[in-house]
């Protein structure tokens, strides 16, 4: 059969749609950033690129195979998981990505070679549910979650996809497992989206099928208790992350490297790290939580500042929302800016440094008490005033996310 | 019933005798870099750390399942994979490493949560097996991969262990897959032993439980035929290592950061990616190799220059083999130093500039034909010389890994 020109254009065409789909995505992604959320919506059409929630399907456990729940109280973080998982595959040889699926909890097999498992080609995020006093369960600001998952994804060639699916696939998840909400506002349902490569072939290349998949967990404080307020180790020999790499991104290549740092500081007496960065010793991230000071400034103006968001820090949720939350409270100056040991040291030389504090979803707001640096401990008074601007965040968040009160970034599931 | 003292401490010590061993082993491991292997022999018993090659079991493969073998002219690298694999666990709860076992090939079971799919905390390494001109199977400096092995292993809390035991487990591993071996010298059979962080609970940490196996895969050249020489991609907007990282382990997570800027090179029509550091735009790695470039100082001289081991980047087993046979063949000076961009251009300018190329166990040794660098194209004459020294070095490489002549570097498994 002889084949015509229209016809071989047309395979062409179809042979490479998903490459044309896959650019044409990224081009939105970049004018979204570009445009802000609110003037892009007008222009969106990504049904196209993008599992869809219409397509889940959802077969339950077997009474046999539900798991006991825990004791609240008891709950350390990441130990125990729902009885059920939200599964999508991606493969570009069947062009792209596949149904969603809520199966019951179970293992994940992958071929030996899959990319995941040598080139951490791998991403996540991490968001919550709560249970409010209303009886509601909400999720805290998801959008931004999806936004930084598909930018992580371009950042490890893995498919990016329309976050509002996701986030309808979630939401279907908890509400199928939703008695794992905690009854109690010091608990919460923690969500663990994760996106991988699973292409059973060796050698560093972008990654041809993926596996996203969410799993949920209860989960109470995330630090031991009896001790809120952690010490930090501030070792200038580590560093996290540098100009160039990705350390703006939740991949899983910035978390390995940081066991062996994370073990020498409990070994030496502190509970986390303080990342430094530079020759100045800039403060960068606190162990998996972004970093807030507090400090009275030389015209005797309480200034809140926080590093910026300049490639070598996590654009934490939780941090953008301390910032929204601090401007609303008005009464002190915001500053995003370097900053470095130096001033650290010298402010609470001065008895000018009030707080400091980390932030982030598992932590939520978590004072600090002391910085090892250099062989010598500063001591940080930031649970040792009358309310402390760090409780007063605390405590807004957690109105918001308990719901006492209605709140745009508190978004109940239907 | 009362405990005594003596029980009570005896039961202290019991409970902690995993992390005594640890802490053993890891002064070992200190104790052996110091004295150097051969001092060091004296006084090794490690057996008490490590799995045994002694409790090694074989499960063969049925022979329905035995895959047909590829025509090794067709070999692409790291899609083929042989029969049979190798794995061991490690439960710290058991008592740390359990019973090595062969099995037929097979997907690897994880739970949702393993640290391996979130946190990165997972390493490799990659050597090779070779079918000598006399028909024996050879592999090349096993014992270099399994120090750097540990040494990762020691970066990512994963635990280490005997690299002898594993060098004699997998030389049963390649025997019983003995066929897979190819006989050609254009081919070899590549052998990836990896090590992953099981664990199923969230939450950056040390993981408790681990997987070590070992997957092999005929393979042929790493990079396309017929374009022998490759292009490369100097962006100094992106950094692959960084001092106080771990850019000198082979970990997972040195690998995923990269493929973005491998896909930028593409897109640029080049090949790989020349990884630069420093203001000075210092030239580090190339892709996955290590780099040489061979030029003609200001005396007349030639030099061998490459990188040094300043924690940038890899120790490849294959850039050190190229070093002590360039000193054998005693006819330039060999320079383990910071080599510039700028340097680069003005010898290549001034003529002086021989050759550059990359080395590595995947490609071997990779002449490189182009540098894309801040706007221009520095074309660089590697393969115009008669008897160029990367041929000569390569050459060597593979004569003594193909047995041509015994050699140390080159053990024939039994």
């Amino acid at each position: 059969m002889a084949i015509n020109t229209a016809q071989c254009a047309c395979r062409w065409i179809l042979s490479r749609q998903l490459k044309f789909k896959q650019a044409v995505r990224s081009c939105h992604l970049q004018t979204k950033q570009a445009l802000g959320p609110e003037e892009y919506k007008q222009y969106e059409d990504e049904s196209e690129f993008t599992f869809k929630f219409s397509e889940l399907t959802t077969t339950l456990a077997e009474p046999n195979q539900l798991r006991s729940k825990p004791d609240v109280s008891e709950l350390k973080f990441g130990q125990v998981f729902t009885d059920h998982m939200l599964k999508i595959f991606y493969h570009e040889a069947l062009g792209g990505w596949q149904k969603p699926a809520i199966i019951p909890f179970e293992n994940i097999s992958l071929h030996p070679a899959a990319k995941v498992l040598h080139y951490a080609i791998e991403l996540f995020e991490g968001l919550k549910a709560y249970r409010g006093v209303d009886g509601k369960i909400r999720v805290f600001r998801p959008d931004l979650n999806m936004n930084r998952m598909n930018l992580s994804a371009k950042g490890t060639g893995l498919p990016t996809f329309d976050g509002m699916e996701l986030i309808k696939c979630m939401n279907r998840l908890i509400q199928v497992d939703q008695e794992w909400v905690p009854h109690s506002e010091a608990s919460s349902l923690y969500i663990r989206p994760t996106l991988i490569g699973i292409d059973g072939t060796l050698g560093v290349a972008k990654s041809n099928s993926a596996l996203l998949y969410t799993i949920l967990c209860p989960v109470g404080a995330y630090f031991d208790k009896g001790n809120e307020s952690v010490s930090l180790l501030a070792d200038p020999t580590y560093t996290r992350a540098w100009p160039g790499g990705c350390g703006d991104r939740k991949m899983g290549s910035n978390y390995g490297p940081t066991i062996r740092v994370q073990s020498k500081a409990v070994r030496k007496g502190c509970q986390q790290v303080l990342w430094l960065y530079g020759e100045d010793h800039q403060i960068t991230e606190v162990g998996t939580m972004n970093i807030f000071m507090l400090y009275v400034n030389e015209q005797g103006e309480k200034v809140l500042a926080t590093p910026p968001l300049n490639g070598l820090i996590l654009p934490g949720v939780t941090r953008q929302s301390i910032i929204e939350l601090a401007q609303e409270l008005g009464n002190m100056q915001i500053q995003q800016r370097t900053i470095t040991m130096n001033e650290v040291v010298r402010l609470q030389q001065e008895n000018r440094l009030l707080e400091l504090f980390g932030s982030g979803t598992a932590c939520v707001v978590s004072p600090i008490s002391s910085i090892d640096y250099l062989g010598s401990s500063i001591q940080i008074p930031t649970t040792q005033h009358s309310k402390p601007l760090y409780e007063t965040l605390r405590n807004r968040l957690s109105a918001i996310q308990y719901g006492h009160f209605e709140h745009p970034w508190a978004i109940p599931i239907e």
